[in-house]
């Protein structure tokens, strides 16, 4: 597939510095990129490679001046690279239809143009949307329903009586519905307290490859419209997570406790359970949340404190020894002092 | 189902405080409950919520005094909610019969009344006990044992010669088995040291979604009855975990090392290989464990300190910054002084 | 199988003190060897065992001195035991051939002497080496190829166009190629960056049970040569880990960052994208790398501090509420001493 240049400029909303004419034939990075490719650069640091690429054309944000080579300028060229491969590298979906080698229940709801891998089980009264893709070794539990367009990569489980909404993405590996971690203490042991509550998943999620999702105890694990999440993470049984926020890979949310919308969680970061996280909240790689967080803020550290209160004393942790020493032979000294003071007294 | 609150009351050996003859058909969460339902008040700043719930009836502990609504009354809310609420969602097993979409070695020795769905393979030797449900996608490698009413999930598996005692309930994508991390250099070149010993799991462990136990380089991992794992926890091979513990979310033991009984490791914990952790220990979330831990006490830190310690300590951490300008003014207006008490003492 | 003394000598390059002709029929832990197998002390720390075990012979090293019982002393002990353990437990590869209940593209490129169990699924113009073993539930996505006697576990998915090594490991639940985590806001929405690059395994790389290594967004993530990754350790797009480095247990890699060879991250380490680790570092655990670290050293703490820099600094940490608490006084009693000083100044 080829484009011209002004043709992508149309796509993604910005203006071709230089012949607008020319093909392109596909995207790469910028120390990749080949004759008849598009490039980007995204950040500043980076744009002394402009001359240097091989690319016949590079994105770039408006504050770049002319150059040699053609240029489309945007607002945001990152953005636009994404907008730009997407054009070039999306297929049309193509139904493959249901593979006898899989294992549907009779009492299963199917849509269209479905594309059903060998070894996917489907159980009794699931309900499969149009045009949804389930691969090998994927399992539906009974009464679970996916959306539209959804697709299941190799080896997903969901658990019984799950919902997916549309244009759902989720990769290899990830479990939905799973018990929620309860017991309770009678003596030493430990009884379990029954996982009858479901898991919702709304449309446009996408979830990482080996992610958990617990089912509730009682009502629902919500995971909120445009919800994107990354490998590994573990989500507890009640937990919320509001629209449109971002889980980095291997973070934990503990029981009930409700994130916000338009949140960032970065890689690693723990959540205790019952609390609540406000909107567009951003926390720090490998914190610990223990209280609620405040919406529209910066937090890091483990306790979370607010990022520049955190930055500001993480600085000093190196000095301590040297802070500990400076204070000890002040005090020493500051002894001699007090004696010398008060000998003096003693003398007058 | 409907049960009369009364018979609830002896269920769980409790008080009913008012009408004992109302039915009650579920059990629910205080805001949600509707008329015909128990629901339940285990942490007191919820008492408020008593006289606006729909439920029918709560479950209570003694000390709260009488209400309109019939109240249950007990030692421990939260066990007798529990154990209600397994009365209400519990099904009697049903054997699904041995699907012949399964896979089962010819030398496996098989239980009465089993669960085996499509896709599940079973290797030479294995012995499955009575009861024991086996979802599509589970693996049991040859030479392993499952003991009666035991429960592998969708897409468990289980790696030849591994032990799993009765009623275990492994979550799906769980691995036992797989082998040990364990090499040694020669030069840069890292010599996979064989992993030739087992896994054993004892009666009633449950363990959660795609977490892994690998199997002993030599000798056994061992996981003692009634330990209860969450999702996403790494045991490393020759760990042994003592009966009754609590493993939380993405916990991480590393080789050797041994967990007494009734431990709880919170959540994303880290510990070290080769060392002890005493019975009843708690380590707090985040932690790092890297020495032996004595019995009967509360860690938390990374590194771990007795946790009073640790939250003295984290208290003045943000007080850092101040701290050390505080120091080096006092530095520097102490050696002012000791200028002038000096020149003073020159002025004699 | 039963080997000479004087035989396992030869094999491991080492010097027997005693009985070389002394038949060896296995290796076991020093605690729990039985008369006729062979075990091994690495750790001075275990030589009082040395002469309460059962075994009929022990792997030392050279320093220790003569003992009634025959004795192989070699240069590094633990190599020395992987190297007999590996003898001893080595079975040679038998074909079991290709199951019938697998699913194999027509248009795969198939290898001799292969082990495809059931419920297998390779795809379209798929590779597959000689003597490669895929057990139950395996996943290879089209257009990939696996090298000579490599090993993939049960439920293992490989996404699209990965390319593996020969004599690569892959344990049960592991993920590669799935997508990396890119996206860009445009508002508040998500929108998705492709992913279509690819990941490539090189030779003799073993993965960990439940690891993830997601597919670069343009070009490749590498693994190579050598590289041994523990269980659950996320791998994010366009990372390169480097030949014979060891990743250990939860350790996340973000983005497009770097890593060395013979590097060592130990358990739950975290790092950044967009940055390098030099060769030969050693980074402890739960550490946070979010910056560049130079070769040949050792770093830990969140964020990491070099070795020794850290060690100091934690130390002083549990003293800190004693710290403030002397500081808090000297200031208050430096104040006194000043207003002392002062007034007496204004005396004269």
């Amino acid at each position: 597939m080829n484009r011209k240049l002004r043709e992508l400029a149309e796509w993604v909303n910005g203006k071709v510095v230089g012949d607008g004419e020319i093909n392109i034939s596909g995207v790469a990075a910028i120390d990749e990129a080949k004759e008849g490719e598009i490039t980007f650069i995204a950040n500043p640091k980076y744009l002394p490679k402009l001359d240097q690429t091989c690319a016949s054309a590079v994105i770039v944000s408006h504050e770049v001046s002319q150059r040699e080579k053609p240029l489309l300028c945007v607002d945001n060229p990152y953005l636009a690279f994404a907008k730009i491969l997407t054009l070039f590298s999306q297929n049309p979906y193509q139904s493959r239809g249901i593979d006898p080698h899989s294992w549907i229940s009779s009492t299963a709801t199917l849509g269209e143009e479905l594309t059903i891998y060998p070894f996917v089980y489907i159980g009794d009264r699931c309900s499969i949307g149009d045009r949804v893709t389930l691969y090998p070794g994927v399992h539906v539990g009974e009464g679970s329903s996916i959306g539209e367009e959804s697709i299941l990569y190799p080896n997903v489980s969901i658990y019984p009586g799950t919902i997916i909404g549309r244009r759902v993405i989720l990769h290899s590996g990830v479990v939905v519905g799973s018990d929620g971690f309860g017991y309770v203490k009678e003596g030493k042991r430990n009884v379990k307290i029954p996982q009858v509550g479901g898991v919702e998943i709304e449309d446009d999620v996408e979830i990482g490859a080996n992610t958990t999702i617990d089912r509730a105890t009682l009502g629902k694990t919500i995971i909120r419209k445009g919800v994107k999440i990354d490998n590994l993470v573990q989500v507890a049984h009640n937990v919320i997570i509001g629209e449109d926020s971002i889980i980095v890979a291997q973070v934990g949310i503990s029981g009930s406790t409700k994130i916000g919308s338009n949140v960032t969680l970065a890689g690693q970061v723990g959540v205790v359970g019952h609390i609540e996280i406000g909107d567009n909240v951003m926390v720090g790689a490998q914190s610990g949340v223990a209280h609620d967080l405040e919406a529209n803020q910066g937090y890091v550290g483990s306790p979370a404190l607010p990022h520049r209160e955190f930055l500001r004393a993480i600085t000093v942790f190196p000095k301590l020894p040297e802070m500990r020493k400076t204070l000890l032979e002040i005090e020493r000294r500051f002894k001699k002092i007090e004696e010398a003071l008060s000998s003096k007294g003693k003398e007058k």
